[in-house]
């Protein structure tokens, strides 16, 4: 596994490759690596030639009073996995690289990236667009990977992608579980014992929201209710927002009449979480 | 020479020749070529091995009140001229498959747009940067050539392409003059014969403005009003600005001590008009 960390020579790696009729692969991460990255890496492998993971946390999607500083960066185990799962290249910019002085252009999507997670966090997605766009530039991979747990970003790059014609196949891999359900997440580890087992009321949440869909509820508002009932069994837990939208678009959907997605945001002490399923509405189904 | 409309096909037709080694130049213009542009197919034919001329009025670099439905279509006198001048794609995109219904996404430099041009014009800087984006997205040339008549709008394709990683080399091409110095532009055919003469006065005032550098004379607000000087001479004329820049920046100098750029903005009955010149401070062609 070559590890580089020069954006040019990241860029001569690919288009030597490219040239050479190789598909090369791109799996962008913040590092901190769990099984959901293990997942998007062995899905990843299956469809390209060349796989290149990168690992840079992007301080430009934290807002102040986020956790940049303390976001875990346990990079030689990242290596050590990276290279067990049989990766080309393990590409981390610095972020000097990345943002050097006068550096200003900035990418938006100003209508997916206004609502749920861009509500809470203003300037997190137009961070993730121009670091997304410039790792296109840098790596030019034709396919890349994002979890589905980060429904919203995977929502937003598909339209980014499209938007700037940046010629990347965008493939969005399942949400890797815990057995009782918590997503997989790098800020997992900052869970309190206590919280960590409260953390499992999202999913479980999200699933009653599901059922009432699954049931013939269509009305959004209902639908969200009884995802909240859920959540306000744990006195503990803080909702950020729980929303039923367009899976396309992130638009709330008043009423369920094909696919949503269901998404929510909790806190639980110092740690935010985030999760969200993908349901089709049961008239929807009945016509498959 | 092709004629190319869809986006998947230009592309499509680039990737091929990539893989093959070839070395893709691209001239962006809106049409209405003049002798400016043939001199910039001419400089890009001797940098790159295949030539491409995208043609295309993008409305979104264009304000409300602006000249997007007049501006001047003449597509089969471009296409000559491209034929004549041995182009081997003409690329003309439709509006509507550039933007296409759901299109959201922007590129802003907001440092570099706001001067200049930028005040006058607020959100054009941010449509050249997301449609100069898509065409390096759609055509992936290795090379792009630009006007220096544009310079504001050449320096920020060059900080964009840096900010991004689009791995496009950026030529600027010296702009081509009328024999009494008036810089060639697609809007100069709307001026009346009267205003047609007294359009030289803006390359003679930022050459006064080149003149008072050239003397010694190092404080911007002197060179700025030494220019406004000799377009004060014609009343028909209303100065929008003048600015004396750093080349890179666009910020104002204060003193110039090194290279500049002179630029100015008139307008003319209906007719705007813009125009720069690259001056070197005394000291600094000594020290050369």
């Amino acid at each position: 596994m070559k590890i580089i960390r020069s954006l040019t020579a990241m860029t001569a790696w690919s288009e030597q490759l490219r040239r050479e009729g190789v598909r090369i692969g791109l799996v962008p991460t913040m590092g901190a690596l769990h099984e959901g990255h293990r997942a998007l890496i062995r899905a990843a492998r299956l469809r390209c030639d060349a796989l290149v993971v990168s690992i840079f946390v992007n301080p430009t999607q934290f807002g102040p009073n986020e956790d940049l500083a303390k976001y875990p960066r346990p990079l030689s185990r990242d290596r050590a996995l990276c290279e067990k799962e049989g990766i080309d290249v393990c590409f981390e910019p610095t972020v000097e690289a990345m943002y050097p002085s006068r550096f200003q252009t900035t990418v938006a999507l100003p209508a997916i990236a206004r609502r749920c997670e861009g509500e809470v966090r203003p300037h997190h997605f137009s961070g993730v667009a121009t670091v997304v766009t410039k790792l296109f530039g840098i790596v030019r991979p034709r396919i890349a990977l994002f979890g589905q747990k980060d429904f919203q970003q995977s929502a937003l790059v598909r339209q980014l992608v499209k938007d700037l014609d940046l010629g990347v196949e965008i493939v969005v891999h399942p949400t890797v579980r815990e057995a009782d359900g918590l997503a997989r997440s790098s800020r997992n580890i900052y869970l309190l014992p206590d919280d960590r087992i409260r953390a499992a009321t999202l999913y479980k949440s999200l699933q009653a929201g599901g059922e009432a869909i699954r049931r013939g509820v269509t009305d959004g508002a209902t639908i969200q209710s009884e995802m909240a009932q859920v959540l306000k069994k744990e006195s503990a837990i803080t909702i950020d927002y729980l929303a039923v939208c367009d899976p396309a678009t992130l638009e709330p959907l008043l009423s369920v009449t094909r696919q949503a997605v269901l998404l929510g945001a909790i806190r639980l002490g110092s740690v935010r979480l985030i999760d969200n399923i993908l349901v089709s509405a049961k008239q929807a189904r009945h016509k498959l």
